[in-house]
């Protein structure tokens, strides 16, 4: 293990929280209020740690895979220690359990908050709670990458830990390109939604929050009754926007590109809008005696499907009240999520849809034991690496949901409360049913499920594997043996 | 498709089914019950269609794996049709729908019930219910190739696709010898629990309905309190024979063969020993203030555990009134199910701890990206052709749950009501949680969801691919393609 490169890189990521911790210091300064100087305090401590971490490139360059996935999953644990700290500062959330919890909801782009009334946070909190939806819904790393020169090939291994998706997606030969064109395209649709919001006479910071949050596909909200208040024009607009950061982002690339046909032949997109125009005609007929027209019956079925899918998590319903029909319709797209390469989280469309493939080919193979069939996905034939990869998947993911569901069950909650709270965090939505329903919070929750949860959170975001070669002892068992010099040999261990 | 085969295999298994109709026409005589003609008509029948339909062994022999899944599924159906006509004749159960529910129910070793008090039942019609259980456990088809001469290897396909686990359980190399061994140990573990129940002071009647369950890890019970009113003594025998099912038979095999070392060095026996002991330690911890000693809190515990695992589905305690960790705990236990090769349910530990050795060499191959690894399980390399159809049947497994919990739900139950009856039920264990829970049963549920619910018993028992093979519209397209003789190249369709 390469440790002088992941430290460095982790001084490169303290230095950049210090310069965006600007966002919440500025807003403190507009207000007028005093939180301001808790973020200063923080981003001085963060800035000249980086600093002296990052102060000379390492001369060893040697980075493999395992470096890539300590360091995204060690970054993003650092961007969220240093980031919670205005909040324990500040006193708006004093333990430090609760304040971690809220900034690994914020940066994972779950939503999911232990803050009963937010209206009483002051503006700087509740900005850099939804400022940190956007920074990690495109990934603090990726944004390393496109601004830092680095040689060699590390870049893909940290894209490939950070960037969600089974594959990595790369719209262009370099790496750093790709980075660059991803946060162009990322800035860009952002702004245009703040302008759309501010058309229809939403208040800037109002405007700013839910835009930061559809963007990461987050879901804090800056108002108590979550997006209930808006207007029917402001809920479109977030509805629409939520549902376009939840597609894969190379399709947008290539529409930049001109390449309209190769943007609409992808296979992931197609699959992602027939799920979502399934799910939002199931749900609008199954509640349709709850509102008063079938228009607004599917404007809010609409909505709460583009939350979930995306796993935004914004509501302006308490879909908790809805029959059992449409609350599995919503579990079932929890687990689901969104697209390959966008921002949101989930098992992704494409994972689901190549395992559903895989499951037909065996099928098949059973009824045509002579054929010969070749899996493909986008056009592509799916390699036996990436199937691998696929399954062991599926396998971790639902390994680590039962584990996690029995530990959160000793708070003794009913069933759907402590199975959506899991599945809520795991794939980065925020709100579940029940006790942790879009209308409540999760601060009752006890300290070992706020604890398992952020866990969740965090390998939900970074899909599992930073996180388990982060925690796997052979991750550590060479360094601490290349530190005694006992001279084993490389590759052989265990 | 090769039909002549495939229908004279239902008819012998028609055949067989008349003779086992003796059971209840028996039990009917004893106790002077006139529900007896309602089962010598069904068996009269019954014997009559099978000796026209297995009148004369096709010429054609060829018989490939497609073939024998179909056989295996439809000759369950078959069987499930004539199982069910007594009740309905009798007027014991009258609607078909829940008929055909309680015998699948029976068959698969589900032993969830729609009869409310068991014991207004006739005992005909008790001992029928309970016999479908042993009969299920081991296969009427395995008993088939026990008893019927057949040449060739249609055998071994039959074998593979009635058989619980990933890997056909051959003792002997003879397929034959395999399952007339595996019926002797199971007539005779039956008998000896029977004969111990009995010096239990346990009444003939209850000890043949309980062996009968306990042996297919079925769990119809003949009391309405369920196992709650027999003596400590009693629990404790089912309680260990439901653990002694589970296990896989090969290692019998072995004791019997006096290789004890080789018995006791079963991987997935330890596991499955491993998974019990924790389970019951901590359920036992968890609920011991329920009870008034620690001695009667470990004997529930272990009761339940070792009923829930084996997907018997018996119960001396109302465990849906336990915390939810203990709940959770049982839940997670009946996906988990028994050992491949015994007569339980649920995705069987081997396939889990397979599963699991998956996932950890995928994340080992991160940290040693050099390192060649085979993975091995009972000491055999894990070649790529099983490890396909584990993922296929993981991968198929979550999606038939979830389809399944998605149309329940439209019965508006609770979350766990719902989502513990598909988990039951696909499982084959028996009782659910909160309205389908140990001390209610399944009546209460529409027609549409008692219909998804046999298809997951069905599916669940079969192992998910028999029943697929069945739906899938390739398995029958090339059968009308040969009937009409457009001579399409075989094993290239599609």
């Amino acid at each position: 293990m390469n440790l002088g490169i992941i430290v460095y890189m982790l001084g490169w990521i303290m230095k950049v929280e210090a310069v965006l911790l600007l966002v919440p210091m500025v807003t403190a300064a507009i207000y007028g209020e005093r939180e301001g100087f808790c973020y200063l305090a923080v981003a001085v401590v963060c800035g000249i740690l980086g600093l002296i971490l990052s102060r000379k490139k390492p001369r060893n360059q040697v980075f493999y895979a395992r470096e890539g996935f300590v360091t995204v999953s060690l970054g993003w644990l650092v961007l969220s220690f240093f980031g919670c700290m205005p909040f324990m500062l500040s006193g708006e959330i004093p333990r430090f359990v609760d304040a971690m919890y809220e900034i690994v909801s914020g940066f994972t782009t779950t939503g999911s908050s232990i803050v009963p009334k937010v209206e009483e946070l002051s503006k700087a909190t509740l900005i850099w709670r939804s400022f940190s939806h956007w920074i990690g819904g495109m990934g603090v790393l990726v944004f390393i990458l496109a601004v830092l020169p680095m040689a060699g090939d590390h870049d893909m291994h940290i894209m490939r830990a950070e960037s969600p998706g089974p594959s990595v997606g790369k719209l262009v030969p370099k790496i750093r390109v790709t980075a660059k064109l991803l946060y162009t395209i990322y800035f860009v649709m952002t702004v245009v939604m703040i302008v759309l919001l501010l058309i229809g006479k939403m208040p800037l910071f109002d405007s700013l929050c839910m835009s930061f949050g559809a963007a990461g596909t987050g879901g804090f909200s800056c108002r108590n009754a979550g997006q209930a208040d808006y207007t029917t024009y402001q809920q479109a607009v977030i509805a629409v926007f939520m549902l376009l950061f939840g597609v894969n982002f190379s399709v947008y690339y290539l529409i930049v590109d001109r390449r309209w046909k190769d943007a609409f032949r992808c296979e992931e997109l197609r699959g992602y809008l027939v799920i979502v125009a399934a799910a939002v005609v199931m749900i609008a007929v199954n509640v349709h005696r709850m509102f008063p027209s079938w228009g607004r019956s599917f404007h809010e079925a609409f909505f709460q499907v583009s939350s979930i899918i995306t796993t935004t998590g914004y509501a302006t319903v308490d879909f908790d009240k809805w029959p059992e029909f449409s609350k599995c319709i919503l579990l079932i797209l929890m687990f689901i999520g969104a697209c390959a390469g966008s921002t949101g989280g989930g098992m992704k469309v494409s994972r689901v849809m190549m395992a559903f493939k895989e499951a037909k080919k065996e099928i098949a193979a059973v009824v045509h034991p002579r054929s010969v069939k070749v899996l493909k996905f986008e056009g592509k034939p799916l390699g036996h690496d990436m199937l691998r990869s696929l399954n062991a998947f599926i396998i971790l993911y639902f390994f680590i949901f039962f584990l996690s569901v029995l530990l959160v069950s000793l708070d003794n909650y009913d069933f759907m409360t402590t199975f959506s709270a899991v599945a809520s965090n795991l794939n980065n939505i925020g709100p579940g049913m029940s006790a942790v329903g879009p209308m409540s919070n999760f601060s009752a929750l006890s300290d070992l499920s706020k604890t398992v949860l952020i866990f969740d959170m965090l390998a939900g975001r970074l899909e599992l594997f930073p996180v388990m070669v982060l925690l796997s002892p052979g991750t550590w068992k060479r360094t601490w043996t290349v530190f005694g010099k006992r001279g084993r040999r490389i590759g052989i261990s265990h």
